[in-house]
């Protein structure tokens, strides 16, 4: 078992799944949990609701794997096959379990309902399994012992998944021989530089063999950049990750935003309920969008105090005081209405900052002199007021839209901070 | 061959995806569309940057499909090895080949750069591989063939996956000969039912044995079903799917809000555009979400007036008009409030449609009278107000806002369709 101990595997099943009608989103919480426990999951495979493909996969993962999780096909209905194919895959009989019938049964009782032939289905286990209640839901999780390794069979509505996890999977595998190699992660998530900058910015440090390893993904502007250090145990992991982690700090100290929100507006928003400071926002091109994504903190209420979406020229007069000399003269997307809708925000809602945009979302509307993808923004803060320039790339009205709401937080908090 | 003609596979290469740092996205997007063009998907790997691991995979599943497409792993760093494995897979050497090399460099001038010795190695490719030119970014893609099936690999940030597979992959499938079953789609999206009350008004339609086959995938109040009939050709496929539509659509004619859209924001913003009739937002809990959501679709502009995130108590009276009597006898979350915030909003911003907000998203803030996703609606149109009130499961703030979100469309397109 040494080639396979600390590895693990995951499986996603579901018609809607391999037809691309649903997206996955067990598999990356899956994953940043198992990785969080030591674990590293080697591959992750979206299979149809077919009892015998599943069952074969099974079977070939819990041969290279000391783990194999399943997310999905545990529900009531006919298409629902991962306890046959987990029965199959071990050579073991499904059995009515008691403990499970009674839960199916509780939970029917607790809706006002009793339950059906097709609810029962769900309290059958592959013999030999140990049950994982499921206290969200009527599907109940369980592990299963193939080839050596521990097949875990969670539901799929990523809710009850989760709670699976946490209440039932967790504490099982806290009780397996823990993976010997230590290993420990930082995040860092950046903002105002190009990734091919920061590939040349970290030489080095990026290659394949390095210690700690070190992975970026680049979208919307952001940089998540993730260092894992690995050693002996747990002790070295975390020696040679803390010197790492002090270098990037200082080398990237002017672009690092936060090393826990991946968002620009999270960070912003805790920052502003940190220091108790209200703010209002003023958009044009992201339409809502940049009060949403700071509201989307908990807490937010305590400082935001309003949003102002002015899509239309009269609205930016009227709501904002933007001046009609200021529109005609130089366009609705320019520095000077940009300047005087975050001006107008921050006097109008009585608020410490505030925060426009104003752009080309696209896909059509610009022209040579404002293209789509350009966006002016305006920060308004303790009474003084920045307006910038930013160009993003036309790729759609989603991407300049989300974009535009990332660089105008981040432009924000380094006002903020200056 | 036959017993794999028509099948395809997946792959998508990153250690990001394995180690859940970053979802995939190109699986669900590839997956449909190769649906589209007859084929059936049947399994989709995710496998870290291992140049082995991936090379195994690819002969694996060329022995099972007749199209495995890859994504991702073909960038200019060290961990891009996707170049490596495909040719290991076929046996074959890497080749710097010309045309590509000529394209990485026009790329790189186009952008006012020399190609970086890094950036050459993307014009590596398996010898005796076509290429796949990429018109959006530096890293081609190729087809290469495989114990007789074909190996399709594209790079793997969404834009150019998808430009690369429109512009180069689709046309080389449509030489191939073409699946021989014939396959019809039709698609629904719906509101206002529960998944479980669907699943008992179709009863057998969703058999696993059915034909049309149908699929439901529910999330934040939207059921988005699909149905997909097989036959021995095109024309049988259309018209036996044709006769389940007609049906679907008579059951379902209240419930469904698109046949195209999958959110409610773009069905209701598309028909405001159609009829040319302005509109305007006030919002508290949803904090902007709604506006956000409503001017996502092109052209919006034209009839969307202004939106109102009114988050704090003094914000609803002083730009809407919400009588400081109604919030201190009925609570800011109340019909009375909802109601008063539309009628503002469409008096204040002169629209003929105006929606509105407010509740408790949570995690915190609820009470027994107004618990955590209780949320309020109003919908001013041609100068009535109708309001509502809806409870949704507690399940985080987000889940309650995109509900919220999704909801507040709705009521709004029924309102006008009445």
């Amino acid at each position: 078992m040494s080639t396979i101990a600390g590895r693990a595997a995951i499986v996603a099943v579901g018609d809607e799944l391999v037809s691309g009608e649903q997206p996955d989103k067990n598999i990356a919480w899956l994953a940043q949990r198992l990785g969080e426990l030591g674990y590293t999951v080697e591959i992750a495979t979206l299979v149809g609701d077919d009892e015998q493909g599943i069952a074969a996969l099974f079977r070939q993962l819990a041969n290279r794997a000391e783990l194999v999780f399943s997310s999905g096909g545990l529900g009531p209905t006919l298409d629902d096959l991962t306890r046959h194919a987990a029965a199959a895959a071990a050579g073991v009989e499904l059995v009515l379990d008691d403990e499970s019938l009674a839960q199916v049964r509780a939970h029917c009782a607790a809706r006002g309902t009793e339950a059906s032939p097709a609810s029962q289905r769900q309290a059958l286990l592959p013999a030999g399994a140990r049950l994982l209640p499921n206290s969200v839901g009527t599907a109940p999780g369980f592990v299963l012992g193939i080839e050596g390794s521990h097949l875990v069979v969670l539901p799929g509505p990523p809710r009850e998944l989760q709670v699976v996890f946490e209440e039932q999977a967790q504490p099982f595998l806290l009780g397996l021989p823990r993976p010997a190699l230590g290993r420990s992660v930082a995040r860092f998530f950046l903002m105002g530089l190009a990734e091919s900058d920061f590939a040349g910015a970290v030489g080095a440090w990026m290659a394949r063999e390095a210690n700690p390893r070190m992975g970026v993904c680049a979208g919307r502007g952001v940089l998540k950049v993730k260092l894992e250090a690995t050693g002996a145990n747990q002790a070295e992991a975390q020696e040679i990750l803390a010197a790492r982690v002090e270098l990037f700090r200082t080398r990237f100290s002017k672009e690092i935003f936060s090393e826990e929100d991946a968002e620009p507006a999270l960070a912003l928003g805790r920052l502003l309920i940190e220091r108790g400071m209200t703010c209002a926002t003023a958009e044009s091109c992201t339409g809502g969008a940049l009060a949403a994504a700071l509201t989307q903190v908990p807490g937010i209420s305590a400082v935001f105090r309003e949003g102002f979406v002015t899509y239309s020229n009269e609205a930016k007069q009227v709501r904002l005081g933007v001046s009609p000399a200021d529109l005609a003269t130089h366009g609705a997307v320019s520095e000077e209405v940009a300047g005087a809708m975050s001006r107008g925000a921050a006097e109008r809602a009585g608020a410490s900052l505030a925060i426009s945009t104003t752009g080309i979302a696209g896909p059509s509307g610009g022209n040579p002199k404002t293209p789509v993808g350009l966006v002016c923004f305006g920060v308004t803060h303790a009474g003084a007021t920045r307006t910038y320039t930013r160009r993003f790339r036309p790729r759609g009205r989603s991407f300049v839209r989300d974009w535009a709401v990332n660089a105008s937080c981040e432009l924000a908090r380094r006002a903020l901070l200056r």
